[in-house]
This record gives C-alpha cells, sequence and structure tokens, in this order.
C-alpha cells in the first residue's frame, strides 16, 4: 500500500487528472477489474463511516428507521411506472440464470442454460418498485402512517463514463422511502429531508450549497418534484449533492398502495424518497483539496491530528514516543482522533507530505529543541501555516483549532462560491460567463423545458435549480426573450 | 404494520412454523416478492444494527479497518480456485446483460440483446476472488503486511429452500480478508477472529457456542482450515453461527500475489477470512425465544424497557403520561433504550402481549394504585414474573436488572446446551440418541472423510465440529470401529 507522492497533477494543469491522482493516491479508491465498480479504500471507507454516522444520526432524530430491501427488483415492477422505466431501462444489470456449471469442453465455468430465471431480475438502480410493493402489505389504515424507513445500500446503474465516486456502475447510498396520508404531509417530509442535506452539507462537509427544486427536465424519473442540493467545485462546475422528491401518488397507483382514512373512505398514499451517495465523497475531495492534497474538515477526518517525531538513533526515538503517545493520550482525552507517526524506515519529510496529501487537520512535530523548551511545531493543513507552541495546554488548543479549521474551510469555500454567482442579463453574457469563468449563472428562465433543452443543447449548461429563496424579480428569458418571474441557477456540471 | 398477536404457533406443535410467526409478527423480516430475498423490516433490522455496532467496534479494537469491494466478480475470477468454484457454481446469480429496452410487441420492457456482457458477472456469494485480485496490486514487500480488512455487504447465494434470516437468496453478513507474511501468523488470526466471534455470541447474544475445527467435509470451498463457532437451538439442532478460515496460501496463487521477505526473497501471501451474518438473526431468535414471542438480551434489545399506562379516561392518560416521560427521562439518563407507549386505541392488555411478542427485556405499568403508592408494576420478560416495586430507585433498579436479564438468558441456554451433549459409544446409542433427544452427540470419529459422509447420509448428522477443547482420548469410532484420538461433536443442524 506504499503511497506515490510524487507526480501529483497539479489542478491547474489537468483538474479532471488532479482529482483522480488525489483519489488514488490518498488511498481512497482505485478501479477494480470491474468496469465501473470501485474499490472504496480503508482510508475512504472511513470517511465514508464518518458521514454515514452523522446522517444516520439526523434521520433517526427526524424520526426515521432503517430497513433492508432486497437488492433484485423483478423487471415488470419497473414497468409499473411509466417515467420511472424510462430514465432507468438503459442503464440496468440483468440478472437472467442462477447457475454456473462446468464447461463441457473443459475450459473453467460457464453459465447453465438450464437454469435460466423465468423473469429476468434487476439489481436496483434504486428501490422505489420493490419497496411500494412491500408498502402495499404494510398499509391498511391511516393508523399505519407514515412509514418513515431508510436503507443504506448498494445500486448499480449502468453508466458508460465512470469516474471514482463521481460517476461509478455500483455506488453505496441511502435512500429514504416515506408514505404519507396527505399530500401536504408528504412535500413537508421532502422539504425536511433537503434542509437535513443541507444541514449535513454544510456543517459536517464544510460544503456550502444552493437549496432548490429542480427544473422539470432534470427531475427524478417518477416524481413530481425534486429538490436538490447544488454544490459548486474548484474547476466552476456543479455537483448535485442529494435530492429529495415529493412522488405524488405515483408509485401507490402504481402498486396500487390505498389506506383508509378517517372518514372510512379509500385513499391513495403519498410518498416521497430521497438519497445521498458516495457522490459525496467526490464533492468533499473537489470542493477543498488544492495542489498538496486533500484538505479535510476536522468533522469527516479519520485522523484529525498526527504526531510526527524528529529524531536521531534508536534511543532519541524511544524518547520522543513516550512523550509523543502521553501526548496523543491527552488529546484523545478531548475526544480528538489522533496518530503517532513513529515509523522508522521513512523520514519525517515523507511523512509530512503524506498527511498533507491525506488532508489530516493538524500536525504536531516534535524535535530535540522542543523536548528542551517545552514546545511543539503545529501545522494547519488548511493555510499551510507553522508555529511553535508550547506544550502546556495543547489538547484544549488543538480541540478549539478542530472548530476554527471547520469554520475556516467552510468559509473559504463559501467566499469562492459566492464569488462564483454571475448574474446575467442576455445571452451573450451567459455563453461568455460559461465559457471565460464558468461557475454558477443567475438568469431568467421562461420555465419551459424547451428553451432548458435547446440551452443546454447550445452550451451544455444546465439549470441546476430553482432556489428556494430565489426572489421575485419580472425579467425576460435569456434565451427565448419570454416573460419570467424569477432567476434559476444555471452551471455545466458533473 | 399491524400485529396479529392471536394464532401464534406454539413450539411444540410446529418448531418451523413457530419460528417463522415468531420472525413475521415481531415484525423482524417478511418474504418479499423476490424468491428467497427476505425484507428486514425496522424492528429486526435494530437489532442487526446492535449487532453491527458491537461486532464492529470488536474487529477495530482488533486492528481491522473496514473497505469495500465490488458487488460483481467476474466468472473467470471464480475458476482461478478449483474448490472454491466447485462450492459456489451452483448458487450463483448471473448478471448477463445490461439494459432493457421497450418490447417491440409493445408489452413493457425487454432485455436488450445488444447489450450482453462480454464476460458475465456474477453477484459475489463471498468475496475472497476479487478481493485476492485486489490484494495483488496492494502487495509488493513485507511492509505492506499484514492487510486487516473487513467489509460490511450483501451477498447472493442462490439457496433452492430458503428460510427467513436462516437462509436466504441474498444475505447480509461481514467478511473480513487478511493478508499475512507467514502461516503462523494467518493461523493465530484466524483463532484471534473465532474467538471474537465467541466474545460476541456469549457476551452479547447470550448464546453459548462450542469452538471448533470443521472436519475436512465440512470446509469451506478453498480453506485449510475452518474453525467454527456451533450453537443449539430448543429443537435440538445445531446452528453453525460463524465462522473463520485459514486459507493458506491458495488465493496468493491463484492471484499470484507474493510479497518481498526481509531476506529479499519473493514468497506467497497467507490468508484468512472470516464472517457472520444475518444468520445470527435466526440464532439468537431459536435460542431464547417461547411460546409468548421473542426473549432479546438487553444488550441487543432495541427498546429495553418499555412503560405502559393503565389509565381511564383523558385526564388520567395526560397525568399517567407526563409521570411516565419523567420515568423514562431518568431510565434514559442511566443509558437504557426506553419507549413510552400512551397510544390511546389500543388496550393496555394488548401492549402486554405486543411487548411479549416483541421480547422487550422490561415492562413497567402504572395504574392509578401505583400513582397513590408511589409504586409501579415491574415485569420481566425472561422470566415472565411481575413484582410490584417502589418507584424510588428504579432507574438503579432497571439499569442492574439490564444486566442480570442478560446473564439469566446466558445461562438458561447454557443449562439447556450442556444438558443436550451426550456422550456416546456405539452407533446404536448415537442413532438412538439422535432419534429421541437430538442435540449434540460427543463421540469418536475415525478421521476419514468416507465415515464422515456414510454417517451423515445414514442420519442426516454431520459433524458441527472438532471442539478446540477436545481432551486427547483413546477411543473407537462408533461407525467403523477403527481407532480415535479424540471426541467430536455431531449433530442435525439447520
Amino acid at each position: 500500500m506504499a503511497i506515490e507522492l510524487k507526480d501529483l497533477t497539479k489542478s491547474e494543469d489537468n483538474y479532471s487528472q488532479w482529482y483522480n491522482d488525489l483519489v488514488v493516491k490518498a488511498g481512497l479508491a482505485e478501479n477494480s477489474a470491474v468496469r465501473g465498480c470501485m474499490v472504496i479504500k480503508p482510508y475512504g471507507y472511513a470517511i465514508w463511516e464518518k458521514m454515514q454516522a452523522a446522517l444516520d444520526g439526523m434521520f433517526k432524530a427526524t424520526g426515521h428507521q432503517n430497513a433492508y430491501f432486497p437488492l433484485f427488483i423483478p423487471k415488470s415492477f419497473f414497468s409499473r411506472e411509466a417515467h420511472h422505466v424510462e430514465g432507468f431501462a438503459k442503464e440496468c444489470a440483468v440478472v437472467t440464470h442462477y447457475r454456473l456449471k462446468n464447461d463441457p469442453e473443459g475450459k473453467g465455468v460457464v453459465v447453465d442454460p438450464d437454469a435460466k430465471l423465468e423473469e429476468e431480475l434487476i439489481v436496483r438502480p434504486t428501490s422505489e418498485t420493490i419497496i411500494w410493493n412491500t408498502y402495499k402489505n404494510w398499509i391498511q389504515s391511516y393508523r399505519d402512517l407514515p412509514i418513515l424507513c431508510n436503507q443504506w445500500a448498494n445500486v448499480v446503474r449502468w453508466e458508460m463514463r465512470t469516474r471514482l465516486f463521481l460517476r461509478t456502475a455500483e455506488f453505496l447510498w441511502q435512500e429514504g422511502h416515506t408514505a404519507h396520508a396527505t399530500r401536504e404531509e408528504a412535500i413537508e417530509e421532502a422539504m425536511k429531508m433537503v434542509h437535513v442535506y443541507e444541514d449535513f452539507a454544510q456543517n459536517w462537509m464544510a460544503l456550502p450549497v444552493v437549496v432548490g427544486h429542480k427544473s422539470p427536465n432534470e427531475r427524478f424519473a417518477g416524481a413530481e418534484d425534486t429538490l436538490t442540493i447544488e454544490a459548486l467545485m474548484q474547476d466552476g462546475k456543479a455537483l448535485q449533492s442529494g435530492t429529495s422528491h415529493f412522488l405524488g401518488q405515483n408509485f401507490a397507483k402504481a402498486f396500487d398502495v390505498q389506506y383508509v382514512n378517517k372518514e372510512g373512505k379509500q385513499e391513495y398514499v403519498w410518498a416521497t424518497s430521497w438519497g445521498v451517495s458516495t457522490r459525496l465523497m467526490g464533492a468533499l475531495i473537489m470542493a477543498h483539496s488544492d495542489n498538496n492534497g486533500l484538505v479535510l474538515p476536522p468533522k469527516l477526518a479519520p485522523i484529525q491530528v498526527v504526531l510526527v517525531p524528529i529524531y536521531k538513533g534508536d534511543e532519541q526515538l524511544a524518547d520522543m514516543r513516550s512523550r509523543l503517545n502521553r501526548i496523543a493520550d491527552e488529546l484523545r482525552a478531548k475526544g480528538l482522533s489522533v496518530k503517532v507517526d513513529d515509523r522508522d524506515n521513512v523520514r519525517s519529510g515523507f511523512k509530512f507530505a503524506e498527511y498533507e496529501l491525506k488532508g489530516v487537520p493538524v500536525r504536531l512535530a516534535m524535535g530535540p529543541r522542543d523536548v528542551e523548551n517545552g514546545t511543539i511545531e503545529l501545522a494547519r493543513r488548511d493555510t499551510l501555516t507553522k508555529e511553535t507552541v508550547p506544550q502546556e495546554g495543547l489538547a484544549e488548543r488543538c480541540a478549539a483549532l478542530m472548530d476554527e479549521i471547520q469554520k475556516n474551510i467552510f468559509q473559504k469555500a463559501l467566499t469562492y462560491r459566492n464569488s462564483m454567482i454571475t448574474k446575467v442579463d442576455t445571452w451573450d453574457e451567459f455563453v461568455e460567463t460559461l465559457n471565460t469563468k464558468g461557475g454558477f449563472i443567475s438568469a431568467h428562465w421562461d420555465g419551459t423545458v424547451e428553451t432548458e433543452v435547446a440551452i443546454k443543447d447550445a452550451t451544455k449548461a444546465t439549470i441546476r435549480c430553482i432556489p428556494l429563496d430565489a426572489e421575485d424579480e419580472d425579467g425576460k428569458c435569456i434565451f427565448s426573450g419570454k416573460p419570467s418571474k424569477r432567476r434559476v441557477l444555471f452551471a455545466r456540471s458533473y
């Protein structure tokens, strides 16, 4: 698992290669032997576990329970909701057989033609259909509602062009699926959950996001409304980071899920679904990292503080080791996640570069002079600054620094993001801004799918969202010149 | 999600139906529309989450890290290790296509014949092959070893006869996969992990287990040695509850994984793998439950204490509710997981039966007289005893009771299990004991696969394990009469 520190591509030279280098060289993930499927390596998975734990706590605090539904979905379930099948049919992994046998020609194993399934099974790309088929049996009366379930699972969408974390054939995610007695309650739930995602993105990932509605053309296949959190990467492209859907009664009707209301009448149930995935890992990496490597917000960093001894000879190392372990214990007592790197086969300079690459928020290095002076060298990953500080009060200092770094990373991303929202009022400005500056473009749109598609065809920019806080403002669509009531956010995106 | 409390089959009438009724009626799991795949319902999943959290902590405390490997395995990988493919080929879900399309005849969607994979993909039944293909790139020198990874994942084995939790086509599990420089270190790891499982089974699940080696015929496909924890269910059948395998260099050779040792020579890497699955849920249910429902050990109970008001009229309910919530907060302050059931649409008797069915360790019921007297009724699920106790000191009492109940459930299972280990020395006794008493039979075996298979064919009993603590004892094989050095444990099993 040796790490190659050299040859990290610079982001200004090739942003895409810089990203890929980071993911691979920091030990987050790598491509596998299976097309489009990644291996999430221990350091990457440790970050994902922290994301999961935080999100899971937020889901439970808002009344949700976890459950688990089958990996496979009968093909016929897919066809029940017309938009849904339209949206997912082209990227499905299909199980057709359930047995291998020895190759009669002696070459390993072959699929046994006698073991063909009567009905093909789809590896879930999302679980609305199998879940609503299940909910049908769980719901009779209004007393059975709401159902507030979440599932942590793997899903498969057969993407043709894949990129580690951002777009992979298999990915890990959570999908919430809720059932409600009224339209209003379902709409409220979808809104509540997009705000949970906003809270998580901003307060855990240090990632500023715009919350808004998707335009009709960008909605989830089967949704009546899709809410989204949209983040901006350092190359000026947007990244959809989480979505929450109001599904109306579409799936209830497709799977005939009705309940008896308080007045004794049958009604179709109202639905939401909402999800975030390992794509968030891509957002985290691209939003904060620099040419030295990852910059992790302390709340999601598997190692928050690393301690490195600067020493000569075994005796000094042994002395340093016990001093550093003592400090480490003090830091741990403050709830910090700490590593002492006392390896004797790599130089301290190599270690410094490694922990910069891995985005560890604070590095403490102790040399012989520090021992004499009761000091230690403290380096911040976010600012790349170093200072010599007293060992006394170090644990308090580090604990406080975690908050400061978390805030600083967010503030930096927020300042950048805000500088990258450009208001434009003409088509020429729109195209010019897209091509020179990038970022979000706040512009008027006439509200039609035709215009949305035409703009996308012309520029590759899409409507990222109609922000929840968009102000009423009369204007003219930058493309068609037709009247518009508010600005929306366009961007090129991942 | 209404619970049917009536018609719970009695275990003495039909053990298998009793088990299934429990799983379904206690809201743990149910069959799905997909053959052999289950839905794990929120209450069942909450227990699984507690199992996961405890195990995950134990894995991390023993130096392991989590990672994630692909769901799919190229068919050719399977053929690389001969025993492995032999063991799993007959129960594989095979992905052959990656796209659906609209049926040209207008009937929903069909598999697109133009989207056939060049090489079929197997949905992982276990991940040794894909992981060792990955490890090949992670390991160059002895400094890269050991690798101590675990993965929480879903796997698929196309079982023909399925039973909720015990044997399902898809199940959830963890699989540890470790790589070592020496044979000794790998053997030590496999042993360490089976003891972790033993610790978990006994101290969390309150489930006594026998730890031992599998006989050659019962080994994992590709292992040189399989260690197992074997539990006994209340119908006298054994349940293999977790296994830990020493894989030798089999997978390293199959995937050409070599490392340079300290002396600069190339050597093949040594491997282990180890896993437990949602099958543990089946063990938990079958080992402790009774004709009233589940009996959950407090450490794994999603609700440890339930509080139920006995009241007349809304005013009394309101008063009770505030009293019970105050008590609940005191219990929560002691770290207990507590629910106040103040539903006004079901009778308290229904609630009592429901929480018995769900195995909640302690039920507290408060009536008007309790309010007067400062008392509360405390019912234990494990003993089905009730007593009236003072409200004063209730939180301490309940906290202490959790330990007592945990121990009592274990002790009861242990007493039963120990009473069900029968030493026999003749074939007649063996058959007689199997057919009348069941349980584990401690008997001499000549050590050959032929005898093992002959006994299985004659009686359906298998060697569950050669216990680690089996004493040296000269004897004669109950089947062949040939000499034997120690007794092994036979049983019929799940």
